[in-house]
């Protein structure tokens, strides 16, 4: 807790509003299935890190002290081998993908890799890649890393005019017969701004290049449907909108209509079609298992499944409804109180163009949320240079939040912000 | 629990002898360190998956409970970002590396795809990799991946002449001025042949090739000296000896006097000198750090310091030197009990020459040990053709239970075995 005593809660202007969209909530329920923070904080940045479900404490505890301390090796062939898969096909109808097509495997960055490089290994003949420079930057490492193993592909980064909106157009028009692969972050991490993936799949299938969609900001918040959109290739985070717990390992797709076109590069004894016979010679397995490598942090891998749980039970058409309510309420209360403080909206204006984040830029913003952070009741999140960004969790978050989070920031920049704060590393998105 | 009763555990030949042992060993208090398993079974799978420190318990529980759930994204600066270098840092004395040498990243199987790319690209004039049939499949699989993304190597695997001994002659022989890479097992994983490391460096040095030592089956029980020998590059596992938990992610070593030379081939945002600038261009760390690519899986990271703790505290010359009075022992005792049922020692019979695993060989290797999984006290390891394998874990391993192990198998077969048992996926390894 910071040294400035701002009292209670405040119920200022937008408070009754809010409080009744909370009661008309049929999702609110849901946020007791998280266990509670002590002292209780307004947390905003479920789109980095997600809450602990109540269930997850549970089911944990049970790998650790029954699975490992008590079964041992057993639990391999009885619980943990197929874990990965049955993961994938809970994940699988969240993203429109069939079972089998999806499977838990490294982190989102070497998943990242795996792919890119099938794809441009899929497509030799070609010597473009194009994405934007609105996708994640380790997205981005990782497309020149696996170009470079590749033996070498021109990167087209196509200039966002504003930083908030893609370029969707100048996408289209970049897309050529030499392009390999087409590598977006289907909603931006830093603006949110939610990508058309159907038109944009479609116009790199005109031109015959693959279609790459990386889906950490939206799968568990924002409806997917890579198989209507005829995606190719995706991959996403599960510890993010899904609950999964710190650093949960990241899931991959691959459309079964070019299965057999694409290969793991990274193959190992997890992927290999009898992993136990040991041969020297690598085997893939003929399911999406062949795009496994070695072995699954299983403590790590165990709590997705109970954190996906509950975004399957809401259903992912109620928690996109829910989450579009948050965030208009929360841009017309920030128009109400911060817009007059100088803050401007930072994300797209129009719901449909907008994943479950919003961010709100202001030229203070790192000293913003430092005194947010310091005062401890709200919990936001930064961005370099400038952005706040308000992780909006139709699971757990409540308008009354937000409006609180609000008429806070309101109430420490009344009280005086403190003069500098030195910045340092500060969360992982 | 099997269908066959052989009542309470035996005291025949040998049993004296053992509780003797055991009664002299000044690390038996370690095995109180450990979760005891309901019911009670001998665990002679170690090697495999390390058993659960009561440590652990209260670790992880805590991680989930309190950095996760209470805590949430603020546990990222104040305990998990650093975590990985932390932990590398502890393993480092054990391998014979300095502080800032180690760190963990990923799988075993991903990390050595890195440092055996990162080898190749840094001698990149030279055409052929140099290994044995007796290193791991996964090994071999991943060195065929690195190698075709590096254009191309001749793979010359040495062959051993009795799958038991290293073929270390014929290694030495086989370098030669157009070697780029020796890579091989520390500890082999089916025999426990453990390989001259300072002989085989030397070697591959005087010839130009830079060395990877895969050191899953070592770390822990058998002290190793990376340093001393000279070795360029090196990876390990944490959930064998270490007793990380099942899957935990593995550790790379980097000798610092090559540190200029290598790259991380697999660039992510966590290798990043300024991984919150989210700048578009990939600067690699200054330090170990960039040797990482993405999201620590943190719940599976986190079981790693415990168990390590432990090897630590025990001092592995210690643990060396249990080791080898138990392998001594358990040899001895099957050759009084299993030879004459024709069992044959599939592992090195001079101790120096041996890790810490005991392979047997039987024609009905298979049907034995299922009849022991089956009959539920004891559990020991297979690995195709015919090996079982007894690991032998100097921190809770104790003589009686070897000896008791032993009669088991005895009264197994004069019980009769059953005729059949389908094969299935047993273990990992």
């Amino acid at each position: 807790m910071g040294s400035i005593d701002l009292g209670p809660f405040p119920t200022v202007d937008g408070f009754v509003e809010a409080a009744a969209l909370d009661e008309a909530d049929a999702l609110r329920s849901f946020a007791d299935r998280f266990v509670p923070t002590e002292p209780d904080v307004i947390y905003l940045d479920g789109n980095s890190l997600g809450r602990l479900p109540v269930a997850s404490v549970a089911r944990v505890h049970d790998v650790v002290d029954h699975e490992w301390g008590d079964q041992l090796i057993r639990s391999w062939p009885e619980r943990w081998w197929d874990l990965a898969d049955e993961v994938g096909s809970q994940i699988a109808p969240l993203i429109g993908a069939e079972s089998g097509e999806v499977i838990v495997a490294d982190s989102t960055s070497v998943v990242l890799f795996k792919l890119t490089l099938a794809a441009l290994q899929a497509r030799p003949g070609r010597s473009r890649i194009v994405t934007d420079d609105m996708n994640f930057p380790t997205d981005a490492y990782v497309t020149i890393a696996a170009a470079d193993l590749a033996g070498g592909r021109e990167i087209v980064v196509v200039p966002s005019a504003d930083g908030i909106n893609g370029p969707e157009d100048a996408l289209v028009a970049a897309l050529d017969d030499d392009t390999t692969l087409l590598t977006l972050t289907h909603v931006a991490f830093k603006s949110g701004y939610r990508y058309d993936m159907e038109r944009l799949t479609r116009a790199a299938h005109d031109v015959g290049a693959l279609v790459l969609w990386d889906l950490s900001h939206s799968v568990g918040a924002v409806p997917v449907d890579l198989g209507g959109a005829g995606a190719d290739l995706a991959v996403g985070c599960t510890y993010k909108y899904l609950n999964g717990g710190p650093g949960s390992p990241a899931f991959l797709y691959v459309n079964s209509r070019i299965d057999a076109e694409v290969e793991n590069p990274l193959s190992g004894w997890w992927g290999h079609e009898r992993p136990f016979a040991f041969d020297l010679e690598y085997t893939p397995a003929s399911s999406i298992r062949r795009f496994q490598t070695g072995t699954m942090p299983i403590l790590s891998l165990s709590a997705i499944e109970t954190g996906v749980a509950l975004t399957t039970e809401a259903g992912i058409d109620n928690l996109r409804a829910k989450s579009i309510g948050l965030s208009e309420f929360l841009i017309e209360q920030s128009r109400v109180h911060l817009e007059p403080l100088g803050f401007t909206l930072a994300s797209p204006a129009d719901s449909v163009r907008r994943g479950s984040h919003v961010s709100l830029r202001h030229e203070d913003g790192w000293r913003i949320v430092r005194a947010m952070i310091e005062h401890g009741d709200v919990i936001p999140d930064f961005r370099e240079p400038d952005n706040l960004r308000f992780g909006l969790t139709p699971l757990t978050t409540s308008h009354t939040e937000l409006h609180t989070a609000i008429i806070r920031i309101k109430e420490l920049m009344a009280a005086g912000l403190p003069q500098t704060y030195p910045r340092t590393r500060s969360s992982v998105t």
